[in-house]
């Protein structure tokens, strides 16, 4: 039976790492290719602890109907701690809770665009969001990007030429896919064209509090003087993804947008994991908790990195993050990533080849490797598949 | 600082019921406006034991990222269960699990509509549904609805005149705002005038399982040859709503739209939920829950048309529903329920006006009460102050 699918469906297509990812559950293939967090650091003990506390102090609250909003104590602990940490300026006014930073990409879609309009991010970007933007039938215009952050000059040329550009979006912050930080300098000299042109930004930051060297650079949204940083962020990767809490900061005219769209989209995030993720911050270091996944993913990035170093061809290039998860490879032009993922394949070690990370198209001698999710036993003999396959791979 | 929204924007409002809702936190007011469930019978004490129990067996896979269709065993249990009380011929194949029916009422907005395209809906249907999907920019059609559901030769009617129809809306199952069921002939008769057509049907039964009296009479999912029904139901009215757990239901080839729109949207829905959900169905007397949720509502139902009975004007109709959490008010032409409200509100006791069920407006001589959620006491002092407010009430 065919029946009619909005436009927008035949724009969609699943996310190839879902698809790779299908493939890499056979326990045999080292895979680098997904972007989960070490599931050994999860807090299981403490969340059994919590959800009983939880439920004993607040009963059936905990589990009823909630605001739209959030729930108000975790709001104020999110804003208190963005305050701190990315020296912004908020309260719990500003902050809606969300079902992972995923669910503020896919509301910015539709608070901000309408078929058509342009969506300016850097080149490459997350292919999450461009999936989630996607469904809002968007022009995506890639803003050439260097190792220091998306191009100011750049991205003036394409404000000064385009006047349809509703939206920006960026991860100054060990970015996905390229693992890529922002300089302090960038950051100043991209709000100041912002400020000039007047455009909203999109800051996502899942990564940021997972720095390994150097210290935290203050987000865009503490450098927004006019109201026009949206920022996102999420628990995923300091607590654990399965809850799936996020948060939206915004000033307040925006935020109601985004309140109304959370609405219609499924009412509330989890009652229950709000109050959980509200408990654990109470109860628990989380500094402590954060050191510990800093070591640990260090130690792989580090290892990573240093087999790489001995194994890998000469000529091909990578980034050493400071933070995050993630590292990036180019190779020469004429490289094939995807024909590169089957012989990956064959020989039981997964990557994500870099060509879908650029909403529109090429560059596919590109690809991403995550250091975070395999043991060091793993990286090591995962980085032997890949240097083999490398070496022998023709381009 | 005033920024470009997109058009859609421009239509939505905040829901009506979620501004009463804020009026309704001072404990003074009885409020009969929400949809809420009955707090005291949550299960809280269970669900703290599942919640461990969960934990202990399958540590930190419940609290990491997770497939977007949902946990493969809860689909089970949910397509098993869906096929014994509804007659359906589904697997797990056929559910994709979603945070709340709300989500799937968003969902099906976005597979489904374009700007301008027609929905069809019940008159009136449910507040949450129309905000759900005017986020899409759709044309609404009232289809005339009498005490057996939607008339099936209105139905033709328009399907006959209107070639831009999408998608068409209905509860036939303890309808919100209504309490009304459609009978089985009705359901029949609407079947054969949809696979004439061959237009999608959502069928959203949020309290199909809250049947008081009588029998569950078969979904129109199980009535459906041509796969066009897609079905959405939820665990919040028969667990709790705040772990955030529906599905949708739908042949495969429709399905696969809906989860692509999933993965943009928000990846997957809690891993933590869905397991604890799980593990609820697999250790506890689903039955035994029902059969308690039914006698507590049955009573206040009972309760609140006995007073309703007493003490209300006899110019006035009132549903008795055989299920569900509402009955619907009818009062003569002229009667203006958001005055009604105000003057409600100042008696401490609180309705939803019926005209916002309308997507077209209009109906302004009509209410909706809900008898779930107050303890007897309070039904019985609350339909007393609504009393007082009819009787003294210009119209």
């Amino acid at each position: 039976m065919n029946v009619k699918f909005s436009n927008r469906m035949e724009k969609l297509k699943t996310s190839e790492i879902r698809e790779i990812l299908k493939v890499t559950q056979n326990p045999e293939v080292i895979s680098f290719a997904g972007g989960l967090p070490a599931p050994e650091l999860f807090p299981v003990h403490e969340i059994k602890k919590i959800s009983s506390l939880v439920l004993d102090e607040m009963g059936p609250e905990s589990l009823q109907y909630d605001l739209t909003e959030g729930y108000v104590p975790l709001r104020k602990q999110i804003s208190e701690r963005m305050n701190r940490v990315y020296k912004t300026e908020l309260s719990e006014k500003n902050i809606l809770i969300v079902c992972g930073s995923q669910q503020g990409l896919d509301f910015s879609g539709k608070v901000f665009i309408d078929k058509g309009d342009v969506i300016l991010c850097e080149s490459p970007t997350y292919l999450g969001a461009i999936n989630a933007f996607k469904a809002y039938e968007p022009e995506f215009i890639e803003v050439p990007t260097d190792d220091f952050g998306m191009i100011p000059e750049e991205l003036e040329k394409i404000l000064n030429q385009r006047h349809d550009v509703k939206m920006i979006y960026v991860i100054p912050d060990f970015q996905n896919p390229t693992g890529k930080t922002w300089s302090f300098e960038r950051r100043k000299k991209f709000m100041e064209v912002i400020e000039k042109y007047k455009i909203p930004v999109i800051e996502d930051n899942p990564y940021g509090e997972l720095r390994f060297s150097g210290e935290i650079l203050p987000s865009l949204k503490s450098l927004d003087n006019l109201g026009l940083v949206v920022h996102l962020g999420t628990f995923s990767k300091t607590f654990c993804p399965g809850l799936r809490v996020g948060w939206i900061c915004a000033s307040e005219h925006i935020l109601e947008k985004y309140i109304l769209i959370k609405q219609g989209a499924d009412l509330h995030t989890s009652s229950f994991s709000q109050r959980i993720i509200s408990k654990m911050l109470e109860n628990y270091d989380f500094e402590e908790r954060l050191s510990k996944l800093k070591e640990l993913y260090k130690k792989r990035r580090d290892l990573m990195i240093f087999e790489m170093k001995k194994k890998f061809p000469k000529n091909l290039k990578y980034t050493n993050p400071d933070g995050g998860l993630f590292t990036w490879v180019e190779l020469p032009e004429g490289f094939d990533g995807r024909k590169f993922l089957e012989e990956c394949l064959k020989n039981n070690v997964a990557i994500v080849p870099g060509g879908s990370f650029f909403p529109n198209g090429g560059h596919e001698n590109t690809f991403r490797l995550n250091y975070s999710n395999m043991s060091e036993e793993k990286i090591i003999e995962g980085i032997n598949r890949l240097s083999k396959v490398l070496n022998e791979f023709e381009y």
